[in-house]
């Protein structure tokens, strides 16, 4: 496996967004978003996650140019249309907007309508734990996953991420509604693995381990069958609905052509209170009688949410973080002019 | 199975509770929000529950005389405390409250501290709905579930809601974090029945369908596994630092002195943006979408969150709700002086 460092990562980002058109901050931020993603362990939706990117750029799905805009505001809750931006210029610029709200409101919305798909979930809620917020936000998605009872994909896997700042590191959830990726899934079946638990049905509409047979059928599990097929569902309305925006069942169902996605960025102030220290100490109690859990497995451990994000983090800051060849050379070619 | 009408229950429920020394206002709320739980087929947190309740409120651990006060304010966020009252009126006053604040600043926050089970969370939802706001809110609970690798119970089962208003119904997801209730699990061992899907493990640490061995072993699953652990632990911290109560951790693991819980309930407004014939019309389109899915088994239907809870009112109110004779004779004779 080849290591980068995070600057070397991040440069060769860099040079592309800015001949793709970014203006220079926007393809700052952006290549420092793709390239934390990386850096935390979260490759799917890095490095590896770029070239689909730059060829959504390309075949004019993203536009470089365009910045969100608010379109309605009512108190702490505001409306953005993200005009096709860049998905994660987006979602930064509206969980930015939501911490300034809940600075001066105790807590703000934002619905963002029209945008792309934000890559890494998680950046928006780690981005308002460094900003001292509590931040919780979701987008929608294009159908890519069957309700529970469905045997066709009639809703979207659309992530939820809640955050909780804390001075020793902050404790992030990100949570897709499927209970594994296809990304995932994928993974099992190349290492010849079976799932640690079921992931979906197989053709004949049988639970099964199995990761090709749920490549084959379609059918993904959603996280606790039955209720995160509701969860999703309830997801998608509450954007749609807050945003104005499009739902599931109106976003283009290919890969290569799925925007306009609708999204929620709540950010609360917990500061509010002026008791920051017994709030830390409050989060680091709950941490801390998770930790004194007896594992299951002699040796094993428990985590809390956020906690192997961290290590990975600080692991791949070290060591450099791990690319897969191809994609680093095509992505190096890009910046060299072979775009 | 014996049935009674709603009116029946209410007026029962009633009259235990004015005895019980609640002033009428409240013992009118109270025992509409059980007998709704009752009405809606939620019959372990309605009628079933009521005589734990009256335990309870004998034991001193709910003092039916204190009301919610406010603690804190900053903008749309406050925190309140309980002051360990009848948790349904406390959560109740609370969505109520969200509701007010989102009126005047499109969205509101209240954070409660130090109060008691809320019975069905659902009931905040459906509130907030029929004002016609978009309904979050969840609570956290005793240690009562193992997270994630964990062979002792270190998180509760903190169960979140999401309601979304709908001229038609409204939309209602009320999600516990076990993928089934103890409860659950005693109907389908009563029954001889096996779960449906894996419900937890057995004293070996073996997945299993087997009720009988979950409840010997203590060890329900999570929702979605290691997903629905790290939610549980989020809505924990979030729920004990922004209402700066308690935490799982620190909450008596005895049913009968289960108190000073933490919740948080958020009420938005998307009335805020004047359109809401739009917004309806994407509510409706999103359940449209999910109804015409292939069900995975001919002949079965796919459902949308707080569907088949109209359809379980319907009947109820039309054939009256079944009741559990013994609870019921219990019932009956507390309010004629049995106390």
């Amino acid at each position: 496996m080849q290591r980068v460092s995070y600057g070397t990562l991040y440069d060769a980002l860099l040079r592309v967004l800015l001949k793709l058109g970014f203006r220079q901050d926007r393809a700052a931020l952006c290549a420092r978003l793709f390239a934390e993603t990386s850096r935390d362990g979260v490759y799917s939706h890095g490095l590896n996650r770029f070239p689909r990117f730059v060829e959504m750029i390309r075949g004019g799905v993203i536009d470089v140019e365009a910045e969100p805009v608010r379109v309605g505001r009512f108190g702490a809750l505001e409306r953005w249309d993200g005009r096709q931006g860049p998905g994660n210029l987006n979602a930064y610029a509206c969980m930015d907007r939501a911490v300034t709200l809940a600075q001066s409101h105790g807590l703000g919305c934002v619905a963002l309508r029209n945008t792309n798909h934000w890559m890494r979930g998680g950046s928006y809620g780690w981005q308002a734990a460094e900003a001292g917020a509590v931040g919780l936000c979701w987008t929608n998605t294009m159908p890519n996953l069957p309700s529970w009872g469905a045997r066709d994909c009639k809703i979207g896997n659309n992530p939820v991420i809640l955050a909780v700042p804390r001075p020793e590191g902050h404790v992030v959830l990100d949570m897709a509604m499927s209970q594994f990726s296809y990304g995932a899934l994928a993974g099992y079946r190349r290492r010849g693995l079976s799932l640690p638990v079921d992931g979906g049905f197989d053709e004949e509409g049988r639970l099964t381990r199995d990761a090709a047979a749920i490549e084959a059928s379609g059918r993904p599990l959603p996280v606790g069958y039955w209720k995160g097929s509701g969860l999703a569902i309830m997801l998608d309305v509450v954007a749609a609905l807050l945003s104005g925006g499009l739902a599931t069942h109106q976003i283009t169902p290919e890969p290569l052509k799925e925007t306009a996605l609708s999204q929620v960025f709540i950010a609360i102030h917990p500061a509010a209170f002026n008791d920051e220290e017994a709030g830390t100490q409050t989060v680091n109690g709950v941490l801390d009688f998770v930790h004194s859990a007896t594992p299951a497995r002699e040796g094993e451990a428990v985590y809390y949410p956020g906690e192997r994000t961290l290590a990975t983090r600080k692991a791949n800051l070290e060591n450099g973080i791990p690319v897969e060849p191809s994609i680093w050379q095509e992505v190096l070619a890009m910046g060299d002019g072979g775009l």
